[in-house]
Protein backbone atom coordinates (compact mmCIF):
# COMPACT_ATOMS: atom_id res chain seq x y z
CA UNK A 1 0.00 0.00 0.00
CA UNK A 2 1.27 3.39 -1.21
CA UNK A 3 1.54 5.97 1.72
CA UNK A 4 -0.53 9.02 0.32
CA UNK A 5 0.85 13.17 1.31
CA UNK A 6 -0.45 15.85 0.92
CA UNK A 7 0.68 19.49 0.62
CA UNK A 8 -1.35 22.31 2.56
CA UNK A 9 -0.77 26.03 1.60
CA UNK A 10 -1.63 28.32 4.45
CA UNK A 11 -1.91 32.20 3.84
CA UNK A 12 -1.51 33.94 7.77
CA UNK A 13 -1.34 37.02 9.70
CA UNK A 14 0.45 37.74 12.35
CA UNK A 15 1.07 41.16 15.33
CA UNK A 16 4.58 40.63 15.72
CA UNK A 17 5.54 42.50 18.57
CA UNK A 18 5.59 39.60 20.96
CA UNK A 19 8.08 37.64 18.66
CA UNK A 20 11.41 36.79 18.22
CA UNK A 21 10.49 36.95 14.05
CA UNK A 22 9.18 34.36 12.18
CA UNK A 23 11.69 31.31 12.18
CA UNK A 24 12.43 29.06 14.88
CA UNK A 25 15.14 29.94 16.93
CA UNK A 26 16.52 28.41 20.28
CA UNK A 27 14.65 29.67 23.74
CA UNK A 28 13.15 32.29 21.67
CA UNK A 29 9.03 32.26 21.03
CA UNK A 30 8.89 32.51 16.81
CA UNK A 31 5.94 32.32 14.45
CA UNK A 32 7.37 29.11 13.11
CA UNK A 33 7.63 27.81 16.99
CA UNK A 34 4.02 28.48 17.27
CA UNK A 35 2.89 27.12 14.16
CA UNK A 36 4.64 23.93 14.50
CA UNK A 37 3.38 23.34 17.87
CA UNK A 38 -0.12 23.35 16.77
CA UNK A 39 0.28 21.31 13.62
CA UNK A 40 1.95 18.79 15.39
CA UNK A 41 -1.04 18.48 17.54
CA UNK A 42 -3.69 18.55 14.90
CA UNK A 43 -2.04 16.00 12.30
CA UNK A 44 -0.26 14.06 15.27
CA UNK A 45 3.09 13.47 13.29
CA UNK A 46 6.32 15.25 12.74
CA UNK A 47 5.27 18.29 10.64
CA UNK A 48 8.03 20.71 8.61
CA UNK A 49 7.10 24.48 7.98
CA UNK A 50 8.16 25.79 3.90
CA UNK A 51 7.59 29.61 5.02
CA UNK A 52 7.66 32.34 2.34
CA UNK A 53 10.61 34.10 3.82
CA UNK A 54 11.35 35.53 7.36
CA UNK A 55 10.38 38.08 9.11
CA UNK A 56 12.81 39.98 11.88
CA UNK A 57 11.81 40.50 15.30
CA UNK A 58 8.74 42.60 15.97
CA UNK A 59 7.78 43.10 12.24
CA UNK A 60 4.31 42.17 11.00
CA UNK A 61 2.28 40.02 8.18
CA UNK A 62 -0.91 40.26 7.18
CA UNK A 63 -0.47 38.03 3.86
CA UNK A 64 2.73 35.55 5.15
CA UNK A 65 2.21 32.34 3.14
CA UNK A 66 4.05 28.94 4.29
CA UNK A 67 3.10 25.24 3.45
CA UNK A 68 4.09 21.73 5.10
CA UNK A 69 3.26 18.06 3.94
CA UNK A 70 1.01 15.97 5.75
CA UNK A 71 -0.27 12.34 5.39
CA UNK A 72 -3.55 13.26 7.11
CA UNK A 73 -6.07 14.41 4.54
CA UNK A 74 -8.46 16.69 6.85
CA UNK A 75 -11.25 18.96 5.61
CA UNK A 76 -9.69 22.30 5.57
CA UNK A 77 -12.54 24.47 7.07
CA UNK A 78 -12.62 21.77 9.82
CA UNK A 79 -8.24 21.71 9.97
CA UNK A 80 -8.66 25.93 10.31
CA UNK A 81 -10.96 26.45 12.46
CA UNK A 82 -9.14 23.83 14.93
CA UNK A 83 -5.88 25.41 13.83
CA UNK A 84 -7.32 29.09 14.79
CA UNK A 85 -8.65 27.59 17.79
CA UNK A 86 -5.14 26.88 19.22
CA UNK A 87 -2.95 29.31 17.57
CA UNK A 88 -2.92 32.47 20.08
CA UNK A 89 -4.94 34.93 19.22
CA UNK A 90 -2.18 37.21 17.37
CA UNK A 91 -1.40 34.66 14.86
CA UNK A 92 -4.71 33.84 12.60
CA UNK A 93 -4.88 31.56 9.53
CA UNK A 94 -6.89 33.10 6.90
CA UNK A 95 -7.11 30.60 4.45
CA UNK A 96 -5.80 26.65 3.66
CA UNK A 97 -5.50 24.66 0.33
CA UNK A 98 -4.52 21.88 -0.57
CA UNK A 99 -1.47 22.64 -3.69
CA UNK A 100 0.36 20.40 -6.43
CA UNK A 101 3.09 18.90 -4.20
CA UNK A 102 5.73 20.72 -6.63
CA UNK A 103 4.14 24.14 -4.53
CA UNK A 104 6.93 25.62 -2.59
CA UNK A 105 6.24 28.66 -0.45
CA UNK A 106 9.41 30.21 -0.98
CA UNK A 107 10.77 28.76 -4.40
CA UNK A 108 7.36 29.33 -6.17
CA UNK A 109 6.93 32.71 -4.93
CA UNK A 110 7.17 35.50 -8.23
CA UNK A 111 6.54 38.99 -5.95
CA UNK A 112 6.34 40.03 -2.99
CA UNK A 113 4.79 43.23 -1.30
CA UNK A 114 5.62 44.86 1.63
CA UNK A 115 3.95 48.11 3.61
CA UNK A 116 6.13 50.64 6.24
CA UNK A 117 4.13 52.96 8.23
CA UNK A 118 6.07 56.41 9.26
CA UNK A 119 4.01 58.88 11.75
CA UNK A 120 5.61 62.31 11.15
CA UNK A 121 4.27 62.92 14.60
CA UNK A 122 4.76 61.67 17.97
CA UNK A 123 2.73 58.19 18.49
CA UNK A 124 0.64 57.65 21.15
CA UNK A 125 0.11 55.02 23.37
CA UNK A 126 -1.43 52.73 21.21
CA UNK A 127 1.11 52.78 18.26
CA UNK A 128 4.15 52.39 19.16
CA UNK A 129 4.42 48.67 18.22
CA UNK A 130 2.62 48.90 14.54
CA UNK A 131 4.58 52.10 12.64
CA UNK A 132 7.32 53.80 13.44
CA UNK A 133 8.29 57.20 13.93
CA UNK A 134 10.27 60.06 12.47
CA UNK A 135 10.01 63.98 12.05
CA UNK A 136 8.57 65.50 9.07
CA UNK A 137 10.33 64.71 5.68
CA UNK A 138 10.48 66.29 2.80
CA UNK A 139 8.45 64.16 0.38
CA UNK A 140 10.27 65.63 -2.85
CA UNK A 141 13.16 63.93 -1.52
CA UNK A 142 11.64 60.69 -0.62
CA UNK A 143 10.21 60.43 -4.01
CA UNK A 144 13.40 60.72 -5.56
CA UNK A 145 15.25 58.07 -3.73
CA UNK A 146 11.92 55.75 -4.07
CA UNK A 147 12.46 56.30 -8.18
CA UNK A 148 16.24 55.59 -7.61
CA UNK A 149 15.25 52.22 -6.20
CA UNK A 150 13.01 51.04 -8.57
CA UNK A 151 14.50 48.56 -11.14
CA UNK A 152 16.72 45.82 -11.50
CA UNK A 153 19.36 45.85 -8.81
CA UNK A 154 22.16 44.04 -7.40
CA UNK A 155 21.19 45.55 -3.97
CA UNK A 156 24.21 43.74 -1.41
CA UNK A 157 25.15 46.91 -0.21
CA UNK A 158 21.50 47.10 1.39
CA UNK A 159 21.54 43.77 2.46
CA UNK A 160 22.59 42.28 6.39
CA UNK A 161 26.43 41.32 6.46
CA UNK A 162 25.64 38.26 7.90
CA UNK A 163 24.65 36.92 4.53
CA UNK A 164 26.12 33.89 2.97
CA UNK A 165 28.11 36.16 0.03
CA UNK A 166 27.66 33.24 -2.90
CA UNK A 167 23.81 34.47 -2.51
CA UNK A 168 21.94 35.98 -5.34
CA UNK A 169 21.79 39.54 -4.54
CA UNK A 170 20.08 40.88 -7.65
CA UNK A 171 16.65 41.64 -7.41
CA UNK A 172 14.19 43.53 -8.84
CA UNK A 173 12.09 46.21 -7.19
CA UNK A 174 8.69 46.69 -9.33
CA UNK A 175 7.05 49.72 -7.51
CA UNK A 176 8.52 51.91 -3.96
CA UNK A 177 5.67 54.24 -3.50
CA UNK A 178 4.97 56.73 -0.89
CA UNK A 179 0.94 57.80 0.11
CA UNK A 180 1.02 60.92 2.85
CA UNK A 181 -2.28 60.59 4.92
CA UNK A 182 -2.77 63.22 7.48
CA UNK A 183 0.69 62.77 9.31
CA UNK A 184 1.03 58.89 7.91
CA UNK A 185 3.41 58.03 5.39
CA UNK A 186 2.75 54.66 3.68
CA UNK A 187 5.28 53.14 2.20
CA UNK A 188 4.55 50.36 -0.51
CA UNK A 189 7.36 48.05 -2.44
CA UNK A 190 6.90 45.16 -4.49
CA UNK A 191 9.67 43.56 -5.85
CA UNK A 192 10.83 39.94 -7.11
CA UNK A 193 12.33 39.02 -3.60
CA UNK A 194 13.72 41.45 -0.61
CA UNK A 195 17.15 39.95 1.08
CA UNK A 196 17.67 40.04 4.56
CA UNK A 197 16.94 43.60 6.28
CA UNK A 198 16.82 45.16 2.88
CA UNK A 199 13.46 47.26 3.83
CA UNK A 200 15.10 48.19 6.89
CA UNK A 201 17.74 49.45 5.60
CA UNK A 202 16.69 51.22 3.01
CA UNK A 203 14.21 52.91 4.65
CA UNK A 204 16.50 54.05 7.55
CA UNK A 205 18.38 55.43 4.38
CA UNK A 206 14.85 56.94 3.01
CA UNK A 207 14.59 58.83 6.09
CA UNK A 208 17.64 60.20 6.69
CA UNK A 209 17.65 61.92 2.86
CA UNK A 210 14.04 63.05 3.70
CA UNK A 211 15.49 64.42 6.61
CA UNK A 212 18.48 66.26 4.34
CA UNK A 213 20.97 64.14 6.63
CA UNK A 214 21.87 61.76 3.52
CA UNK A 215 22.44 62.63 0.17
CA UNK A 216 20.34 60.83 -2.76
CA UNK A 217 23.89 60.07 -4.37
CA UNK A 218 24.40 57.92 -1.15
CA UNK A 219 21.54 55.47 -2.69
CA UNK A 220 23.40 55.51 -6.39
CA UNK A 221 26.61 54.63 -3.99
CA UNK A 222 25.38 52.25 -2.30
CA UNK A 223 23.72 50.59 -5.52
CA UNK A 224 27.09 51.03 -7.24
CA UNK A 225 29.66 49.53 -4.72
CA UNK A 226 27.36 47.38 -3.24
CA UNK A 227 29.66 47.94 -0.04
CA UNK A 228 26.87 46.86 3.02
CA UNK A 229 29.42 49.06 5.04
CA UNK A 230 28.35 52.75 3.42
CA UNK A 231 24.89 53.19 5.67
CA UNK A 232 24.47 50.67 8.29
CA UNK A 233 21.80 51.90 9.77
CA UNK A 234 18.18 49.91 10.07
CA UNK A 235 14.69 51.27 10.66
CA UNK A 236 12.72 50.19 13.38
CA UNK A 237 10.68 47.24 12.63
CA UNK A 238 7.55 48.02 13.86
CA UNK A 239 6.52 50.23 11.14
CA UNK A 240 6.73 46.86 8.59
CA UNK A 241 4.53 44.58 7.37
CA UNK A 242 4.50 41.70 5.07
CA UNK A 243 1.27 42.06 2.89
CA UNK A 244 1.16 39.56 0.20
CA UNK A 245 3.24 36.99 -1.39
CA UNK A 246 2.65 36.45 -4.90
CA UNK A 247 2.96 32.46 -7.07
CA UNK B 1 12.18 78.96 56.49
CA UNK B 2 8.44 77.52 55.47
CA UNK B 3 9.10 74.54 52.62
CA UNK B 4 6.87 74.63 49.61
CA UNK B 5 4.88 72.14 48.40
CA UNK B 6 3.54 71.58 45.05
CA UNK B 7 0.31 69.51 43.52
CA UNK B 8 0.40 68.32 39.98
CA UNK B 9 -2.35 67.26 38.23
CA UNK B 10 -1.23 64.67 35.12
CA UNK B 11 -3.33 63.49 32.53
CA UNK B 12 -1.96 59.88 30.74
CA UNK B 13 -2.98 57.63 27.89
CA UNK B 14 -1.94 54.07 28.29
CA UNK B 15 -2.06 50.88 26.21
CA UNK B 16 -3.05 47.85 29.53
CA UNK B 17 -1.69 45.20 27.33
CA UNK B 18 1.02 44.32 29.12
CA UNK B 19 0.13 45.77 32.59
CA UNK B 20 -1.56 43.99 35.91
CA UNK B 21 -3.98 46.60 36.20
CA UNK B 22 -3.29 50.27 37.15
CA UNK B 23 -2.52 50.37 41.04
CA UNK B 24 0.81 49.05 42.14
CA UNK B 25 0.63 45.07 43.25
CA UNK B 26 3.37 43.22 44.39
CA UNK B 27 5.26 40.82 41.81
CA UNK B 28 3.52 43.06 39.16
CA UNK B 29 4.11 45.25 36.58
CA UNK B 30 1.44 47.98 37.02
CA UNK B 31 0.64 51.46 35.31
CA UNK B 32 1.35 53.03 38.75
CA UNK B 33 4.66 50.90 39.20
CA UNK B 34 5.80 52.59 36.48
CA UNK B 35 4.93 56.01 36.90
CA UNK B 36 6.40 55.94 40.55
CA UNK B 37 9.58 54.67 39.39
CA UNK B 38 9.82 57.89 36.77
CA UNK B 39 8.82 60.21 39.38
CA UNK B 40 10.78 59.25 42.06
CA UNK B 41 13.72 59.85 39.39
CA UNK B 42 12.85 62.96 38.11
CA UNK B 43 11.50 64.27 41.28
CA UNK B 44 14.34 62.86 43.86
CA UNK B 45 12.01 62.63 46.45
CA UNK B 46 9.72 59.28 47.39
CA UNK B 47 6.11 59.85 45.41
CA UNK B 48 2.68 59.03 46.00
CA UNK B 49 0.25 58.91 43.38
CA UNK B 50 -3.41 59.54 43.87
CA UNK B 51 -5.39 57.96 40.87
CA UNK B 52 -8.90 59.10 39.79
CA UNK B 53 -9.41 54.90 40.41
CA UNK B 54 -8.05 51.88 38.98
CA UNK B 55 -8.39 50.21 36.43
CA UNK B 56 -8.48 46.50 35.86
CA UNK B 57 -5.38 44.06 34.09
CA UNK B 58 -5.97 44.40 30.24
CA UNK B 59 -8.14 47.78 31.02
CA UNK B 60 -7.07 50.69 28.71
CA UNK B 61 -6.93 54.88 29.33
CA UNK B 62 -7.30 57.41 26.44
CA UNK B 63 -7.53 60.30 29.50
CA UNK B 64 -6.32 58.72 33.26
CA UNK B 65 -6.22 61.76 36.00
CA UNK B 66 -3.78 61.73 38.72
CA UNK B 67 -2.31 63.67 41.49
CA UNK B 68 0.85 63.59 43.39
CA UNK B 69 2.84 66.15 45.66
CA UNK B 70 6.32 67.18 45.07
CA UNK B 71 8.98 69.97 46.84
CA UNK B 72 10.40 70.53 43.47
CA UNK B 73 9.06 73.51 41.16
CA UNK B 74 10.62 72.32 37.60
CA UNK B 75 8.71 74.17 34.82
CA UNK B 76 6.08 71.80 33.38
CA UNK B 77 7.05 71.59 30.02
CA UNK B 78 10.57 70.21 30.87
CA UNK B 79 8.93 68.15 33.55
CA UNK B 80 6.57 65.92 30.89
CA UNK B 81 9.47 65.75 28.38
CA UNK B 82 11.58 63.79 31.05
CA UNK B 83 8.75 61.88 32.56
CA UNK B 84 7.62 60.86 28.68
CA UNK B 85 11.64 59.93 28.37
CA UNK B 86 11.37 57.63 30.57
CA UNK B 87 8.04 56.16 30.40
CA UNK B 88 7.77 53.18 28.84
CA UNK B 89 5.82 53.94 25.36
CA UNK B 90 2.89 52.42 25.95
CA UNK B 91 2.18 54.75 28.72
CA UNK B 92 2.30 58.58 27.43
CA UNK B 93 1.91 61.56 29.67
CA UNK B 94 -1.15 64.12 27.16
CA UNK B 95 -0.69 67.28 29.88
CA UNK B 96 0.68 68.50 33.26
CA UNK B 97 -0.66 71.56 35.76
CA UNK B 98 -0.49 72.88 38.77
CA UNK B 99 -3.26 72.43 40.38
CA UNK B 100 -4.77 73.65 44.16
CA UNK B 101 -3.44 71.83 47.16
CA UNK B 102 -6.84 70.37 47.71
CA UNK B 103 -7.27 69.18 44.27
CA UNK B 104 -7.82 65.15 44.38
CA UNK B 105 -8.45 63.31 41.25
CA UNK B 106 -10.84 60.91 43.27
CA UNK B 107 -12.09 62.91 45.62
CA UNK B 108 -12.84 65.63 42.95
CA UNK B 109 -13.89 63.89 40.17
CA UNK B 110 -17.30 64.62 39.19
CA UNK B 111 -18.37 62.83 36.15
CA UNK B 112 -16.54 59.65 34.37
CA UNK B 113 -16.64 58.41 30.40
CA UNK B 114 -16.02 55.22 29.83
CA UNK B 115 -16.11 53.45 26.21
CA UNK B 116 -16.15 49.47 25.62
CA UNK B 117 -15.87 48.22 22.21
CA UNK B 118 -17.28 44.99 20.70
CA UNK B 119 -16.83 43.39 17.51
CA UNK B 120 -19.15 40.96 15.97
CA UNK B 121 -17.34 39.53 13.53
CA UNK B 122 -13.86 37.56 14.64
CA UNK B 123 -10.93 39.89 15.86
CA UNK B 124 -7.65 39.93 13.41
CA UNK B 125 -4.45 39.59 14.62
CA UNK B 126 -4.29 43.14 15.82
CA UNK B 127 -7.25 43.34 17.09
CA UNK B 128 -7.23 41.20 20.26
CA UNK B 129 -6.32 43.63 22.66
CA UNK B 130 -8.25 46.22 22.07
CA UNK B 131 -11.60 44.83 21.11
CA UNK B 132 -13.70 42.39 22.84
CA UNK B 133 -16.23 39.95 20.21
CA UNK B 134 -19.33 38.42 20.43
CA UNK B 135 -21.80 37.27 17.83
CA UNK B 136 -23.93 39.82 16.26
CA UNK B 137 -26.26 41.12 19.05
CA UNK B 138 -29.96 42.34 18.85
CA UNK B 139 -29.62 46.01 18.91
CA UNK B 140 -32.69 46.59 20.51
CA UNK B 141 -32.62 44.47 22.96
CA UNK B 142 -29.26 45.70 23.97
CA UNK B 143 -30.85 49.67 23.63
CA UNK B 144 -33.31 48.78 26.03
CA UNK B 145 -30.88 47.21 28.50
CA UNK B 146 -29.10 50.58 28.23
CA UNK B 147 -31.86 52.37 29.08
CA UNK B 148 -32.46 50.49 32.40
CA UNK B 149 -29.23 50.97 33.62
CA UNK B 150 -29.14 54.90 33.46
CA UNK B 151 -30.39 57.06 36.39
CA UNK B 152 -29.64 56.81 39.65
CA UNK B 153 -29.69 53.56 40.93
CA UNK B 154 -27.59 51.29 43.90
CA UNK B 155 -25.14 49.55 41.82
CA UNK B 156 -24.24 46.71 44.46
CA UNK B 157 -26.05 44.21 42.40
CA UNK B 158 -23.14 44.98 39.64
CA UNK B 159 -20.28 45.41 42.04
CA UNK B 160 -17.34 42.87 42.45
CA UNK B 161 -18.55 40.96 45.57
CA UNK B 162 -14.80 41.65 47.56
CA UNK B 163 -15.88 44.92 48.03
CA UNK B 164 -16.19 46.36 51.45
CA UNK B 165 -19.98 46.76 52.05
CA UNK B 166 -19.93 50.03 54.18
CA UNK B 167 -19.18 51.88 50.69
CA UNK B 168 -21.49 53.83 48.95
CA UNK B 169 -22.99 51.71 46.01
CA UNK B 170 -25.38 54.34 44.81
CA UNK B 171 -24.29 56.09 41.69
CA UNK B 172 -25.72 58.00 38.82
CA UNK B 173 -25.23 56.82 35.07
CA UNK B 174 -26.52 59.84 32.96
CA UNK B 175 -25.33 58.32 29.68
CA UNK B 176 -25.46 54.46 28.45
CA UNK B 177 -25.67 54.48 24.74
CA UNK B 178 -24.09 52.73 21.50
CA UNK B 179 -23.71 53.00 18.57
CA UNK B 180 -22.57 50.59 15.67
CA UNK B 181 -20.25 51.21 12.60
CA UNK B 182 -19.75 48.57 10.49
CA UNK B 183 -19.48 45.38 12.81
CA UNK B 184 -18.37 47.41 15.44
CA UNK B 185 -20.75 48.12 18.79
CA UNK B 186 -19.34 51.24 20.73
CA UNK B 187 -20.93 51.97 23.79
CA UNK B 188 -20.47 54.82 26.04
CA UNK B 189 -20.96 54.87 29.72
CA UNK B 190 -20.55 58.43 31.51
CA UNK B 191 -21.29 58.32 35.06
CA UNK B 192 -20.89 60.11 38.68
CA UNK B 193 -18.12 57.29 39.44
CA UNK B 194 -18.01 53.28 38.49
CA UNK B 195 -17.99 50.56 41.16
CA UNK B 196 -14.96 47.91 40.64
CA UNK B 197 -16.03 45.62 37.54
CA UNK B 198 -19.38 47.41 37.09
CA UNK B 199 -18.53 47.98 33.55
CA UNK B 200 -17.53 44.85 32.66
CA UNK B 201 -20.49 43.26 35.01
CA UNK B 202 -22.93 45.27 32.85
CA UNK B 203 -21.55 44.74 29.78
CA UNK B 204 -21.30 40.96 30.48
CA UNK B 205 -25.06 40.99 31.04
CA UNK B 206 -25.91 43.46 27.94
CA UNK B 207 -24.05 41.01 25.89
CA UNK B 208 -25.89 37.79 27.33
CA UNK B 209 -28.99 40.22 26.86
CA UNK B 210 -27.93 41.09 23.09
CA UNK B 211 -27.77 37.15 22.28
CA UNK B 212 -31.03 36.45 23.63
CA UNK B 213 -29.59 34.31 26.59
CA UNK B 214 -30.58 36.46 29.54
CA UNK B 215 -34.02 38.52 29.44
CA UNK B 216 -34.35 42.59 30.21
CA UNK B 217 -35.49 41.53 33.48
CA UNK B 218 -32.42 40.18 35.00
CA UNK B 219 -30.95 44.06 35.01
CA UNK B 220 -34.00 45.32 37.06
CA UNK B 221 -33.60 42.30 39.55
CA UNK B 222 -30.19 42.94 39.91
CA UNK B 223 -30.85 46.65 40.67
CA UNK B 224 -33.40 46.13 43.16
CA UNK B 225 -32.12 42.63 44.97
CA UNK B 226 -28.80 44.55 45.18
CA UNK B 227 -27.85 40.84 44.80
CA UNK B 228 -23.64 40.72 43.45
CA UNK B 229 -24.30 36.74 42.79
CA UNK B 230 -27.82 37.23 40.52
CA UNK B 231 -25.69 37.73 37.17
CA UNK B 232 -21.63 36.71 37.98
CA UNK B 233 -20.19 37.21 34.39
CA UNK B 234 -17.12 39.73 33.83
CA UNK B 235 -16.69 41.40 30.14
CA UNK B 236 -13.15 40.64 28.46
CA UNK B 237 -10.91 43.77 29.68
CA UNK B 238 -9.94 44.51 26.30
CA UNK B 239 -12.72 46.33 24.82
CA UNK B 240 -13.00 49.14 27.97
CA UNK B 241 -11.31 52.12 27.71
CA UNK B 242 -11.11 55.04 30.56
CA UNK B 243 -11.57 57.85 28.51
CA UNK B 244 -12.35 61.16 30.32
CA UNK B 245 -12.31 62.28 33.97
CA UNK B 246 -14.26 65.59 34.38
CA UNK B 247 -13.33 67.76 37.72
Amino acid sequence: MQESIYNIKCVIEYDGSRYAGFQVQPNEITIESELLRVLNLICKEEIKIYGSGRTDRGVHAKGQVFNFFTHNHIPLDRFMYAFNRQLPLDIRVLSMEYVDLNFHARFSAVKKEYRYYLKQIPLNAFEHNYMAFSKKLDLNLVQNALKLLEGRHNFEGFCSVDVDKRKDFEKEIYEASVKETNDILEFKFIGSGFLKYQIRRMMALIIAIGLKEEKLETITKILETRDPFVYTKVADPSGLYLMHVYY
